[in-house]
């Protein structure tokens, strides 16, 4: 089957890169606004790639039957709305959008076209969450009382992305965490109280917190906490701190993402801990992000459902955008169901 | 010079034995409700100790000169006061009270008597959290962002506290936190707004929260989360889980007090994880607990000043107020200074 | 393409469970002298599976390409040459062979009847290694100085294996980590000097030693020390203790494939840090053995070389007798090369 | 009473700050070939310290009680037996020397003399050990199979040492472990075979080996490595590498001192985890490198034994003078008893 990216910036080139070496999939397209960079990331395929810098281009293609919408968060919707309508099946890198109006727009325009929509939360597929899900669904740990999350950056991944400032580390990291607090606990969180620290970013010139805190209210009565940070020294040997807890009555779970020291290279000037689970380009792509999209090719050829439902995202959506009027209003937010 | 303990508990006993211990001072009673638990604990010292169940007769013991108070935490008052208005220099165990009321009572009386108070806040000498003073003072971690700080116990440990219905790991464990984080970064915490998960403990007939959640506010606007569980596994290789975490425009330090693996033993049956900063009774008694109460021997015969003075414990308890009427409103509370 | 697998036991599952899972291999036979455990190992399976106890019945499958032969260590030989002759390509478990003998007779078997030959040293696919063999390779250490191999597994492990008496965890354990070194420094191992400890294994009536220590010296002057135990206390929160690293003039990299907490699961009873790396069975079926397997499919379709080669697995088997020679002489020896 | 210090080095002073800050313990004289390191040192203490740069005057000192000798490892015996035989108790730094000879002589200097001599193996007190010690005395691991112990150095520490060319890591840090192993599993260890890798260190001008290996027997027949390494990277978030285990029978005892990330602090530059056993000097100096003399102080009034006696010292010496016969020979080395 034939498939194409939408955004060639860093997650992009690791959807081309994934068709590129699946077996049952072709790569037919890559379209940027940015042609040079869209060439640049066909130039690491296998095989010559067409690059587009329009979209009505690349939805033109004979046969396409498959899009991964890989560009800035904010500007999912009209990308992806426009694969829908021409009737092309669906991946939406997360989070599925930045406002819930967006996001079941997307999810509309799936429905009445008949398409398959998968939002890419990868972590579904990372083993640690993978293990701690089947931990939790299989009693280890009793009815759970608290749910803890980190994953924050280096202040240097925060500064290298261009759209940072339309952005923020609650739309770019706490949307994993959150889907995975819900998908693992089994639990919609139905009201949020959030606070943000500010200062040292927008010191630097990028408009956005340095840290949120969010304090959520599981349906169960379950209590979590989420904090994402964008602000961690550059001097951490990884990039990110990835931390996920879940208490119960009877056992809990600990997943820690980074710096669990599987690997720890001490070169000649820095110490780095290599991420194991979502090794970076080269002779070597594998794990999770790469199955993400596996998944999904998995899930357009019939073969299984996907990894997560366009409800499954507007529900994150939901409950990041109650978050953030939280921090506007001081006070706790209900969130809507996303159906 | 001459020492006295009322109080023959878990902690009792471990200020026993450090002044059976130390060179200088020398232990003239041990007084508790339970004359047969102090004769026990008696028992386990170098030299014959005399016991007492009335607080009076210990008092009365000829050239007295201290005494730590380590009653249960909701019972400082009376025997502080008791000992201020004697004329005995005092070492309260943490926290100093559980209302702010009888914590300024308690720093009136040893005034009025012209006494030594210090609160047993004797994290302040464990060198985890020695190191992390150090690294904020330094200006390593610049201006700071966001404290995490968790202490939580295995729910054998909370189960195994007669009086864990009049506690709860807030005043057991958040005191120790909330002051070690107000230490760190001389900072105030000014508002808290706090949540509570019950239900596994008072299924088990103990009337306390399982967690504490608290969002507090420095005064310098840095944020914090405190996190208090008393519901660990018992499968946990240790009897707590500590963190204690600083995040600044510069730097960031993470100390980890009970996984860190500085020593795993694997023994027939089970896998545990000694304590190596706080090591238990027997031949090896050395450490931070000790450490504190030979400060406080320091600090009696004028060498130095108190570890943390009564003033410092009014400002712990009133944060745990403050946090405790925020659960109860479902506010935010402000927490008052001290003095 | 057509596969089949010889052996239906632990391992012989996951060759199983992977070719029911790939997209492009059809799983046509499995064969097992116990015809009752090869029909419940088919009985996993998305489709049926046709078994045999007979290995002509299993070659005489219309149409099959390739097999995987995964019989006890020792065992390798017989199997693995009537695959070659019957004109089938080869996956052969590691270790390739237990004499010198027998893995040439497999790789001359191989090369005569025109067949691919790999062997599964997948820790050649799993990410840490990949990390280290990268990292090494790019020059982050500098001349290689020094290896620590360390891969070790639980009594209980041991125990539960029928034919452990006629392996050791030199074969079953050592035969990866001297793989993997080989592999990462791509120097030759040249002498052994070998010592194993026994008792506890034989006084549980198991006769091969409880550690195994080999230290070894590589062509370009590197020194290695490998060490393998069976008897790892059953309290290990994981069934094996992994460690692998590289120290050289610039730098070092270290990889714990065990005991590094990517994940902890504390249970009602007990604690488990599950492996990440190579999950196993159920519907999460993924990781590095998995990855092997689909590498062999790769090869056979003419993708991509074999992970290791037939020459690569005669040499570790080269080392392994060359270290059971020196602890029966008490003296080191020299290995000779492979071709 | 009243204590000198003979060597003003990086430990020396370590031994002066502790004699310094002992409530009991008169500090009365530091010795040093360079005069102005010893002003230097005494200017850290609390009183004003005499400093002397020959050995004679500062014995001279009326009332003196004892010394501590903590010169370079090879230049112990002339001082240590001066001070023994002025009739003073003897503090004598490990390795107590680097002959077997010269060991001997020492001991019996101050046999002869009737003064008491300790060897300040620390690491005795040090919690981690004195927790391996307990696990493995109250019969944790059963009978001990094993014994791994690794202590190692960056390359930045080992070419700060002046006299590094006349010493080694083995003595340097192998006299830690060996001490240790025969400490903790009661066994003394009668047979090395040794090997050495050279090459970095001695590009760099240094000549003394990269890294050590000794493969040794216990009387037991428990097998032993030590591991100890000059050349760690300078990206090591920590100066040392420090692992003891044992594995025995029924169980294992695992020490990690250096990468257990109880401390980890990330500064603008660079990061590190702080040593929260042996906190270096400045206001909070405790820990068991200071436990260790007033140890020594303790044993000099007469309270409690030495931490090791001369006896030990002698039989450190004599496994670390076969393990470099073994690595000049090329064969395994027999190991006398000390007496």
């Amino acid at each position: 089957m034939k498939f194409a990216v939408i955004g060639a910036g860093t997650f992009g080139a690791r959807h081309v890169q994934a068709y590129d070496r699946h077996p049952e999939a072709e790569l037919v397209g890559i379209c940027d606004l940015d042609l040079a960079l869209a060439t640049k990331v066909a130039a690491t395929c296998s095989t010559p790639v067409p690059v587009f810098d329009r979209l009505d281009d690349l939805l033109a293609i004979d046969g396409l039957d498959a899009v991964s919408v890989v560009t800035p968060d904010h500007l999912h919707r009209d990308s992806a709305i426009a694969v829908a309508e021409a009737g092309k099946h669906l991946l939406v890198e997360k989070p599925l959008a930045t406002t819930v109006e967006d996001a079941k727009a997307i999810v509309a325009a799936a429905e009445a076209n008949g398409v398959t929509l998968m939002v890419d939360f990868h972590n579904r597929v990372n083993p640690p969450f993978v293990n701690a899900y089947d931990a939790v669904r299989n009693g280890q740990v009793g009815e759970v009382s608290y749910v803890y999350a980190r994953l924050s950056n280096t202040i240097g991944i925060a500064s290298s992305i261009s759209w940072a400032g339309s952005s923020s580390s609650l739309w770019f990291l706490a949307s994993h965490m959150v889907d995975v607090a819900q998908w693992v606990t089994g639990q919609r969180i139905v009201r949020v109280h959030a606070r943000a620290v500010r200062g040292v970013l927008e010191g630097r010139g990028i408009a956005t917190p340095d840290v949120f805190v969010v304090v959520a209210d599981f349906a169960s009565g379950a209590l979590g906490v989420f904090e994402h940070a964008w602000i961690l020294p550059d001097s951490h040997p990884t990039a990110k701190d990835l931390k996920f807890e879940v208490l119960g009555s009877d056992g809990a779970v600990y997943v820690d993402g980074s710096h669990n020291r599987a690997v720890e290279v001490y070169g000649p000037a820095q110490a780095r801990y290599p991420d194991v689970m979502a090794p970076p380009y080269g002779p070597h792509l594998t794990g999770f992000i790469m199955d993400g999209i596996t998944h999904f090719v998995d899930s357009v050829m019939g073969r299984r459902p996907v990894v997560a439902t366009g409800e499954e995202g507007v529900q994150v959506t939901a409950v990041l955008c109650a978050a953030l009027e939280s921090i506007e209003t001081g006070r706790p937010v209900e969130v809507p169901p996303a159906t």
